[in-house]
């Protein structure tokens, strides 16, 4: 008799990502308690000393956020649980968490910049993180608020890279569990005997992600049906290739119609002859390098760089954010100080 | 004393909306009776005479949907209301409904073929229609439900034109309202002295749009935060315009990688160097070029085809819709029989 459905489908996850982390240096599961992450070192522990020939070594970290009365040793039983798995070495790391940007940003924050440090320190040649296909959905739906286009909506990447701030060694993060759902890894926690810990911040209505849990998605999925987290997940995936390919094209089109880069001058036929999505994109970039903030720098300002290139009637300049300026002069579209 | 703001803001939407329409022939409202369509109509009513010179002819249209009793009544009483606010000629169309794709479409399947056919006979430049950002709102929801990309999440295009079953006339829809809040267009009607129809339609929950109108947004913009239909809008807009990039870029790759178009082959090569979000539209494309109904042809048959393009181990064939297959050989991609 094989293992339990559940369990099955978080091994294979992990399988298949341990296949593609590059060998050398050990891989590290992040893990909170809670039911995904557990789920995933309890995979991890299983995965790892099959893997290959002479498998290769595994540890699991938790982040204490000193957030709750009684961290330290719900930090030390998870410590306890990912050594029983037999995660070696298996270790808490504890962490301040400040104020900016509000409590779910600096923890966020805190929680990777100790996960950073603690993968360097290892020499670690993966994080893993047990984030599902139901946190991939909330994230995209809160994306949606921002109405910020594509790449607001793409979710969260399967995989990106850091740099630690201590040393700059760059970590590398999978999430092998982004097309399961968390009922699979409740359900694997249970198969596999671990005993998940659900965080009292789950239900705390101020975060915007529980209100999206628990209020927004079971209302779509009355209003729209069922499979609307997995619409959702998918959604964010096709959104990420189009915004990847894109930014790509507006790359390659920004060099092509560059004539000049002492301040940033742009061909006004060849942006001209680009489609819209392509050439905004491309004014972004160009007011960017001059030195605009990416953060300030909104839609509005770059619609009306583009009017300067398609509904030209001879109007002076636009402003733009960082105190710069775009004009249009002799068939080309100049980006500098105002 | 200016008009009151409400009755401005639809007004200036209109008035744009009518400089951009081809001069020759009249302009249409299709009007429910509703707040939207019923302010759409007073506005057109007040703005066609003072549109260039000497103005431009302006009619009304209602549907009736035969649908509940006493909607012959109602009919009338829009059509009494678009000529009393002198809107020539004001009429109205009976259609049945029939029941296919659901009662939803079914009734806008019927109204828009009794609308081309109003507008054909009346050699109509435009017909203007009152959907407001509310409803864009609602679309790109529904949209998301899809989950199919950014195409289902573009929600409806600002203007497009259709055949008219009868004589083939092209058609010009236009959407004036697309930027204006549903509660813009209530506070019209009521400055402009017009009494709304609330269908009852409006608020039955059998309805996918009534139940994503009343419970899903509410619930979204209670977890979100307020500004969730301008978002959603937003957003539908900008992957509108990333959609359609990618699309043209598509085509254009499309003819680049066609080697013979006698069963469609294209170079493996040259498919290999384009993102991935262009190269599935490539892929897709050939395969409906050579026949495989776009319907029933879904995104896991392209993935496949996309297989033979990026992990190449020698793979025979991927079969598809409509009797097809697609096979590597020497460096080519083929669309055929299978």
């Amino acid at each position: 008799m094989g293992p339990d459905p559940a369990v099955a489908a978080v091994r294979v996850a992990v399988r298949r990502v341990l296949a593609d982390v590059p060998s050398g240096g050990m891989v590290l599961a992040a893990c909170s308690g809670g039911a995904d992450s557990l789920a995933l070192a309890g995979a991890l522990a299983f995965e790892a000393p099959r893997c290959g020939a002479g498998g290769r070594p595994a540890g699991g970290v938790t982040v204490d956020h000193g957030l709750q009365p009684g961290s330290e040793e719900r930090a030390a039983k998870v410590v306890r649980t990912l050594a029983d798995l037999g995660l070696d070495p298996a270790g808490s790391v504890a962490v301040v968490v400040g104020q900016e940007g509000g409590p779910e940003n600096a923890a966020r924050k805190a929680r990777y910049g100790a996960l950073d440090d603690a993968a360097a320190r290892l020499g670690a040649a993966a994080v893993l993180l047990g984030h599902t296909r139901d946190d991939q959905a909330e994230t995209v739906l809160m994306g949606l608020a921002r109405g910020s286009g594509a790449r607001s909506l793409a979710g969260m990447p399967p995989s990106f890279v850091r740099k630690a701030a201590k040393d700059g060694t760059e970590v590398r993060y999978v999430r092998p569990l982004l097309d399961l759902d968390r009922a699979t890894t409740r359900r694997a926690c249970l198969a596999m005997g671990l005993e998940p810990w659900d965080d009292p911040h789950n239900d705390d209505r101020s975060y915007t992600r529980v209100r999206v849990r628990h209020e927004a998605l079971p209302a779509l999925e009355k209003a729209l049906g069922p499979g609307i987290a997995e619409a959702l997940a998918r959604t964010g995936k096709m959104l990420r290739e189009d915004a990847d390919a894109l930014d790509e094209i507006a790359d390659h089109s920004y060099a092509e119609a560059l004539v000049s880069s002492e301040g940033i001058e742009l061909d006004v036929e060849k942006l001209a002859g680009l489609p819209r999505a392509v050439r905004t994109r491309v004014l972004r970039k160009a007011a960017v390098q001059a030195g605009s903030p990416p953060g300030t720098l909104a839609a509005v300002h770059v619609e009306e760089v583009d009017r300067l290139v398609t509904a030209w009637r001879g109007q002076r300049h636009v402003d733009l954010p960082g105190g710069l300026r775009a004009s249009r002069r002799y068939g080309r579209l100049l980006f500098g100080p105002s």
